[in-house]
């Protein structure tokens, strides 16, 4: 569980900056429903480690598991928070976009063209991380999101991808993306 | 300064997470140090963008950048919270740490050897983190460490290197690091 609410609290803020960076309420939306799963998991966790500390009548490790799960849950607080800034009608400043599209590393938006090498291949075949630095946090499908993808995941062509990674990594991603390259 | 803080942010959180699975007190320190620089910008943060209020007569985006400013600095103070455990002297159960390594992202521990293809170049003329979605977020040298090294930072034999990216990144970039492969 710990694990589940590490990987969300990290897509969360990703998703946050996101939705920022393309003023997009439906991903901020996103990171609202996801902010209700962790909070679930959260619960959880907290009762499971004081069942276990009052079975095994130790308190140290039930103390350490509760304080990293509160930890994450404030993290996944702040994405909501961040993602709360464009569910104001706020208009978002251009400075506000390039902070996150200059740090280290960027979000990036690419289209998943007919002759792309990426088109109807799975995440999972494609290795796009480990072979790019690039990850696809997020997908949009004709009207319909899909939020953090899994290695199962098919691209398939017209696909919108949100992708986070080195700068340096971009250029090759969104060739890869319009079928200028097909060497990954 | 936004940019800083929110790589300054990032890298906390790697940071903290790294300590907890080395169970490292000194990379636990060094996110205490980061949290004191990011609150040094959030507060000129903060004084700027009223200031700008004042002069613009506009309060929205002040408004906007403060919030973001203030979602970051929960962020890092996150970070430090699960430093904490670290600096708190508990056993850290392994649990925790399978945790951790056991996300989308993992955390992992390289050796630099004499034969490394990584030896002697900087980060910046390897391009780890686009060609193999490994980013080096720490460095161990002798008993000195470099966090948050930089594109001019060079690698060298016997430096230790803390590596965050894909479970499927984590082959590749350890044989790098032992010079059982030289490809890229």
């Amino acid at each position: 569980m710990l694990i589940e609410m590490k990987n969300i609290s990290e897509l969360m803020i990703d998703l946050a900056y996101s939705a920022l960076i393309y003023d997009n309420k439906e991903i901020a939306e996103e990171v609202k429903y996801l902010e209700e799963k962790i909070d679930e998991t959260y619960e959880r966790i907290q009762e499971l480690a004081i069942q276990t500390a009052i079975e095994t009548k130790n308190s140290a490790i039930a103390l350490v598991i509760i304080r990293l799960a509160t930890s994450i849950e404030a993290i996944s607080d702040s994405a909501v928070q961040i993602a709360e800034v464009v569910l104001r009608d706020i208009p978002p400043h251009p400075i506000l976009r390039e902070s996150i599209r200059e740090g280290d590393i960027t979000i990036v938006l690419g289209r998943v063209s007919k002759k792309s090498v990426l088109a109807n291949k799975t995440l999972g075949e494609l290795n796009l991380a480990s072979e790019t630095g690039m990850w696809v946090i997020a997908i949009k499908r004709d009207k319909k999101w899909i939020f953090g993808p899994t290695e199962n995941t098919k691209l398939l062509p017209g696909d919108r991808l949100i992708a986070k990674g080195p700068v340096g990594g971009v250029k090759h991603f969104l060739n890869l993306c319009s079928g200028a390259t097909h060497k990954i």
